[in-house]
């Protein structure tokens, strides 16, 4: 039995709340558990410089937690004057995470700038940022299908995270944070609605982990994120019969 | 007839919700109109380097901006390295104007630290925050009452704030993002309860106004705190009733 | 009477040197009491990137302190790295001011920076700031207008600032250093020669003020103005002919 | 065929020098083909402030290149004013894979600290960093134990770690640069002398990755990190005789 | 003919103006042709770190110009974030030389901060600083000898800077800065009163130098750096007597 | 007798690895003693700002040391933020001398970065640097001249550095770290393989020096430089030949 009674393999609640943010192209509220992210998607019409006359886009993200989002007062890292290495590796990994799915040349010229913010933190904030992240970008540049700007929604894939970890010696799917904190091996897997990894990260701080155990985290990780994603195709409505390069006449026929 | 159809002398339409983010001490979201923050407090048990050995405490405040609270996106602070001059200006605004109602002494050698962030911005996030604020630290203030770590809830008065300017050539009140972008005059005014002034801080950037005009903008102003103030005493509930110097003991009475 | 004898509605002693600094464009030294500050102004034939291609011109101010303008030595802000609250504040409150009578189109896609350096510090710093930057700024345009470079001097009136508080139950004009640490009400005003407001901003961190005082500090505030105007006219000298739309031509008739 | 000629499973050529830095207390050269690193250990007698009064010590990491060890010249991070992002993750990934191996309660209240600077670089300089890290730890901890200042060699296991990825359709081992550029899938992984995993990082930004061919890129992993601690093995002589809790008592017999 | 009319070994006006800035222990305005500097001395009661416990004091300098102190605007390091190599050079250079000629032990635990704050600049602003902060630092110094803090000046010899250099082919005394842009050797040098070096820093960039001309400035330096002296000994008055070791009692015999 | 043994006009044994670093244009790793450096150039085709459109071309030197080139670890200043004084002063030392000896008109409108990372540090390493450095910019240069880039070498004389000082009362050429760190008075000097000075910078913090000490000090330096000018006329080979004019049609004859 779990600190907070759920079974090893059950997710927290989870609830998203689509064009949460008016100021934004795209926006979604995201909640697991006690977590609860903004997730805000900007469109740019240009590209880093590193990406100029390739016709292709670029996709980076953003990660922020409000000083209160944690039990105890974080200091802002404006306040700091640098951005922490946690926070580079997780905006990192969400850019990177997103991009997997993205269809870059079909995106053309533009920057698709996801922030997440987090505003309550319990645990798997990367996790439910990604998550989240998709889901706004997806509202985002279905607008700009609907509006013609794109011609089809340069999305190949779904894409959803979660955590895992071993909580004394059970393998544990959607780590709530005192679990987390006592973990001995800790995971989070990004994986597409057709299976396959984008990211595994498995770190073994505590105690190193045998093969066995990364296969029991692993069958955990694919258990939650497809929960995630059916969450996600039915909040995007009928963007998501998009997903995976439908193009926008073919779904009225 | 304004720009959203008020009347020159109307506010927005305000809501406040206590408790908003469990992981603080005090929290409050508050939206006035569009405008939407977040503010929570923290209480901390010491007091900055040149408050040590006063006995009394001190009120902090934090000011941020999501990067999508506006229309267009804001580069974040943090990434910036340092933080701004509007940013630096607005925080010190609020944490004077919380001070002038809570009792230092009373407060003891605390430190009460205030963050205000926008997730919306649609005008008047400075006193939105100013406002939110005081609701957030009587909250926490008053869970420090209701366990005994205070006698009595230090705190003076009332507070609220509000932007009034003159737009075209009619003072309003409230104003929101496209009424400020034209306004002439611009006034930021802080009152208390009773009707004081806590803070007066108008600019004639655009055009240097007259005495007429600056009372017409202060009677404006009383206006609207006054009926600022009538929501946070809804809110608060039992709390309102200590502000004043009111001991617990005595309101049972 | 106050600790250095003066009426509640006296200033304290004025000297203005104009081209106090060789290398600058426009500038002056002036001193209010013990308050002593060098005002440079710089014209540059570009503005920031926001007034590009507006044909409008733009007014900017930087202010500072020598570490030992102050009582005990204050680090300066390059040692630390970044530019404090209260610097920007001050550097923003002055820009905003000189640019309320500053003809923008008139001065053209130009710059001027203006550079206020406190060499000694006894209250009243930002508000002598204002009222020798005015004067440093007229002497650049003054310059630029007999050389041809401008048709008309781009200044549509005089431009001046004072302090005043409440020390004890006392409004008082033209606060030093120590008035200024014991006024309950602390409030700066910049004030037009046609007897207009520029900027109010008036705070009661240690109480809130009634509007009755309000009025009274005003009161103040416009006659230390007008005297401080009638100081900048005579040390402008035929400049100040100028001030107001009167065109060079004109004042040969 | 690999770019370099190599086989799919074969590892470039690797070379460590013991006691590279005289000033150091703990230092190896290594060279994995055209990568090489200089890895030095620093012994401090007290802990991280989250640390004291817990008994145990700290390992914790820092790497960097110098501005020439890549091809075109890479701007230093102390000219741009801050680390990086991937900086970051590399050092928090180093520090973290050598604190598993470390028995930090017998470390005692010290922290190691170990530099990794990169002086030439040809891919894989994450994990030549970790593997040439490991050794200059137990350089210097062997010192202390032999001076009697530890009792046991505090190094619970062997530590080593390669990078592997799919170039083309190929699981590949030991990318060099040309062949990381081009990968779809790019995986670094640490294990220790027992084949457990300490971190497994793999990332298919370029291409998602199914189960099957995670588990070729791990096999690959193991054998070259095997391959690895063999040369470990040998340049570390006597000490490395003590590494999993034999005590030097013990190593005489 | 040099560009100002003077012969190749004649020095530029230099008038000094003692206890310029009320507030600070100790100050001088120095101006040397048009180039002018306030110095300033602040005496703390402590000394920093690498110097606790030694019963010995320490002397550090500042060095700032203001922003139009020079031709063209120089935008300020507390703007830029970061003080810059010409500033720092300057400011170790001006410290160390006053170092020089100070009795450390005499002085007991305290720090001496020099500030030199360069108002105009036209060549020589860091030997103006260090002949302008010597005489600050004595004014400090008397002041607490004769208020019974310290018991005898610690201080051990007069000290003066001056700059020559080869002007064409010429050697010449005290370049200003239009000489100072030509000349193809620049040398700084800091003399004591006895005639001894304290610092000599010649550079030929643009022109490697002889040993023959190295004698010639050197020669030159001796003539400025005397006759700076004979000023400072005028304006220092009494305090003049007691540098060099006389305490104060002998100087009433 | 020395603290190592050495007469005190005997260097320190000299060893220079021409093209050390393969990623780079030109390098060379020398050691002095114990003094480490690898010393690398790159060539960039455009100039800063500042030279731009002059036909010239520029040289620029950066300098650091690993945190463990010293007995104690150094902080790196990547770390810090920011760049010491130290550091910088030691960069424009190098880049000033490299320049002194460079034809940079023949060079074009074109960067040389020189590298100077020191990984062993016992004294002496910024002349070490300048030593080793200068051979490294050769090895590039002489490259561009066989790849017919550059119609000729444009250097136009050798360089090399050390430091002496007065130990005790003796002159000492070539300190090691404890010579240094004792030494009374310390002196670098940058000569060429004429025998003229580029720099001179004697500073006699602990103890004025005269001018007899000063012949002294300067007549070991020229004895230092000229011996370590024969070893990097040894180690450049037929690239030496080119130095000082040179054409390379004409070393064929």
């Amino acid at each position: 039995m779990r600190v907070d009674g759920r079974a090893f393999n059950e997710m927290r609640k989870v609830e998203m709340v689509l064009d949460y943010i008016k100021t934004a192209e795209g926006s979604v509220y995201i909640s697991v558990g006690d977590t609860r992210v903004i997730c805000t998607a900007t469109v740019e019409d240009k590209v880093p410089p590193f990406m100029r006359g390739t016709g292709k886009g670029w996709v980076t993200a953003e990660y922020a937690m409000l000083p209160r989002a944690t039990q105890t007062r974080t200091i802002r890292e404006s306040s700091k004057g640098k951005v922490g290495g946690r926070t580079m590796e997780i905006q990192r990994l969400i850019g990177r995470a997103l991009r997997s799915v993205v269809d870059l040349e079909q995106l053309g010229e533009r920057t698709l700038w996801m922030d997440c913010d987090v505003i309550q933190a319990d645990g798997g904030t990367r996790t439910a940022s990604i998550t989240g992240a998709f889901v706004a970008m997806v509202d985002a540049l279905y607008k700009m299908v609907k509006a013609g700007t794109l011609p089809r929604l340069p999305v190949k894939d779904f894409l959803a995270a979660t955590s895992v970890g071993i909580v004394g010696t059970q393998p544990c799917l959607d780590l709530c944070y005192e679990e987390d904190s006592s973990a001995h091996v800790d995971m989070n897997v990004v994986m597409t609605g057709s299976g396959k990894y984008v990211e595994v990260q498995g770190t073994g701080e505590e105690a190193p982990f045998t093969p066995e155990e990364l296969h029991s985290l692993l069958d955990l990780a694919k258990l939650g994120t497809q929960q995630l994603i059916a969450y996600q195709r039915e909040v995007l409505g009928e963007a998501a019969a998009l997903i995976g390069g439908n193009a926008v006449e073919n779904t009225t026929d």
